[in-house]
């Protein structure tokens, strides 16, 4: 068995945003020499997300006002701001959209359908945060 | 190390629905041969889930209706729909129930509660869709 | 390639609760052997979660009044409980919180950001329940 491990790091200038890292994973997968097997790709922070979706910029919109609903930022409104955070929000968006994705390598190749695309999410940018790309397989 | 891939097609003859598709993910493990290690079940399509629940009619209905209140269908109401989509609803209901389920394998079975069962979830149906289903270990 | 498989029981005395179980998840790592591979979490259940957050209560205060706004317990409200149940928010509620997690294990730990913490979300407690750990790896 084949084992191949990289952090991908990131910083987002805003406090939320999509970034598209299926290149860099590709990237981690051609590096890692493995044909067959699966590939993690988590985010390492517990305010971001590693999500697979459409790359289309009409969408990601969408995203950004359904989260804002479901979770809305707010300095005064949540408990885990006692501690002096003002991230409250960024852990439930995160939650929404997830922790981390599993992929299939095939071939040598992340199995995916036609508009699957991998992204990691920041909802409490302005500084460097990252990812984990962990594969194994043979 | 052993790996086992295939397809599962669906084609859901409504907008939204569920398909319980355990017993063709116990099929795939039987023919893989795999008795321990890790199978990987995900939606090829973005508009789609796979998740684990209880097979129970009732709370089907729940979730269909719960998933309309959060991600409401609207064809005029999401930025996606500026490329000729109507789905962005489908888009956010799958973010909800989840891409994948990655399921332990243990004695050549899935490794299951007493309720676990796997659905596919369609959000944007009337065509034919898949999911992938990888099974890696010995 | 070596695998590992052990169940974690829990009975928590209410009917919603979080349980850092990232100690017994090392543990098992320890016991295991393993030095780089990957580490499934999974709840048995379908009204519990596992899932990775902080270990911070007012974060678990926000989380709990999140989930019972959007999903509330309402005993006459759901139509799973034709069955007899009271607990369909729970299943929604795990839906959101999520059924597993997958953690990369390198140099026989788990390969965690700085603030990641693996919990059991019960949604519906009063009564033994379990999760699952199995890593596969070498």
């Amino acid at each position: 068995m084949k084992t191949y491990r990289r952090e991908l790091w990131f910083e987002v200038p805003t406090r939320r945003g999509f970034v598209n890292i299926t290149p860099q994973v590709e990237a981690c997968l051609a590096a890692s020499g493995i044909r067959e097997g699966l590939c993690l790709v988590n985010a390492m922070h517990i305010t971001a997300s590693v999500f697979i979706n459409d790359n289309e910029p009409g969408l990601h919109g969408d995203f950004e006002r359904w989260l804002e609903n479901l979770a809305p930022f707010d300095p005064e409104g949540y408990q885990h701001h006692r501690t002096g955070e003002d991230n409250g929000d960024a852990h439930l968006k995160r939650t929404i959209m997830g922790r981390e994705v599993v992929v299939a390598v095939t071939g040598g190749k992340l199995d995916f359908g036609p508009w699957e695309q991998i992204f990691y999410g920041e909802f409490d940018g302005r500084r460097r945060k990252r990812s984990l790309v962990k594969i194994i397989g043979e």
